[in-house]
């Protein structure tokens, strides 16, 4: 315990650090933009701060591993692994970043002994740090989470993104055509780790997507420690082990689940 | 000119005042939901604060129309009248208002000599102020605003609703999916007013859909004046004059403009 909340506090320093950095780039406007395969965008930001990162815990943590978005997405993580792995994502909604749109956060989870253990995500622009540790709760800004109170399907909103590989949209399209004919509405904020915040925080009361181990992490125990739900609508087909899979993923209050499982099969 | 401002400042003080409601309303959670036909939600608060604007301008402009979704959505506001209409949307984004989300507005629009002629937009949770006079530019809490240069449209984010109407659906995925093959991206903030209003902070690139008078009367001038264009993706069959038709909405970077429509035709 005690350890795993001094793994905690350097994850909530780097986070605040890394908003820092967003904030600064932000008000500068000294960024570059490029974009990955697929039309991915990343900006000078993006590296500077997963560079950071990674020395702050490789220095602190020489024996720990670093799975991160922007310098190891191909790290192998194996379930039997027992050194402690940092799940990274520098900027979680980069072209909002790039747009100087709010919704944008740096995403540290932390995964050994098989399990999520804890997650931080700082969202600089809103001006909000949410973290969990497995067992002691999800918080944001000090206040206590706890998922909506939400169990009707017609009146839920519901989070989704879009992939930026176009070739995924084909098979989405129906399931967010669903979505829409019998939930509330859904929301597209452009990102995944604040969606998960959002449903931890009882804003919306689920979320879709297919995502990578880094945009859910932290997020997914987030989530789970406000009393959410956190599984899979669909056969997961990635590699990862199943608490950093984002494939097919799905959050929500725990009545809303399994009519959304359905209706995303 | 001196009138024109003068109705500005009238519109900014009725605007902050039911900002003002909606923030006292959520603190103290102090309303109730209810569901309109076709399960759109409407709060107590929404018409609380219908009910302060409504008898503020009656009471100050006794000659001018009052066009509200609350309260007269059915008033028939004609080209040639010559009496200034306010067109009103006390609570734009009730869902997101009931749901504890930040994208809620006010909206306060008018409407003379066949043109719209200024537009307020306040959203208390995010603590910004909009509005735009004809011939006189758009402003952010004080900030001359501009929409964004972009002019690429894989690069380019574009924003849109969708119907409380299920039935309108089906002619729109379409549409979505043919905007989120070619665009970078949709996001979905659930409020038509603070949409146009982040395409006139340059913030989004585009925005469509199909809405009501009062989503769009102020936003759009908003919009115009930050240098968007301002149109329909296709031929309008609502009754209202064009100025205040929201029907087939497209608004966006002039030179994405173009492009946008074919897409979206």
């Amino acid at each position: 315990m005690t350890t795993l909340n001094e793994y905690l506090d350097f994850a909530k320093t780097l986070a605040k650090q890394a908003g820092l950095m967003m904030l600064e780039a932000r008000k500068s406007s000294s960024f570059e933009r490029n974009y990955k395969s697929d039309h991915e965008l990343v900006t000078s930001v993006d590296l500077a701060i997963d560079q950071y990162l990674c020395s702050e815990l490789a220095s602190r943590y020489p024996k720990h591993k670093i799975f991160s978005e922007e310098s190891t997405p191909d790290l192998l993580v194996d379930k039997a692994n027992s050194a402690p792995v940092w799940v990274l994502d520098p900027i979680d909604g980069t072209v909002n970043f790039a747009h100087g749109l709010p919704h944008v956060a740096v995403s540290i989870g932390l995964f050994f002994d098989g399990k999520r253990q804890l997650g931080v995500i700082e969202a600089p622009f809103l001006q909000q740090t949410y973290w969990a540790v497995a067992g002691q709760g999800a918080y944001c800004n000090g206040e206590r989470l706890s998922v909506s109170q939400q169990d009707v399907l017609r009146n839920s909103v519901v989070a989704t993104g879009f992939p930026y590989q176009k070739a995924a949209l084909g098979s989405l399209i129906p399931k967010v055509t669903r979505i829409l004919e019998n939930c509330q509405d859904i929301r597209r904020n452009g990102s995944a780790a604040l969606d998960l915040c959002a449903v931890a925080h009882g804003l919306m009361d689920a979320y879709f997507e297919s995502v990578k181990p880094w945009d859910m992490a932290a997020g997914a125990i987030i989530a789970e420690e406000a009393g959410a739900t956190v599984g899979h609508f669909s056969e997961i087909r990635a590699e990862w082990p199943e608490p950093l899979n984002g494939d097919c993923l799905l959050v929500s209050t725990p009545k809303l689940y399994e009519p959304l499982r359905l209706l995303l099969k």
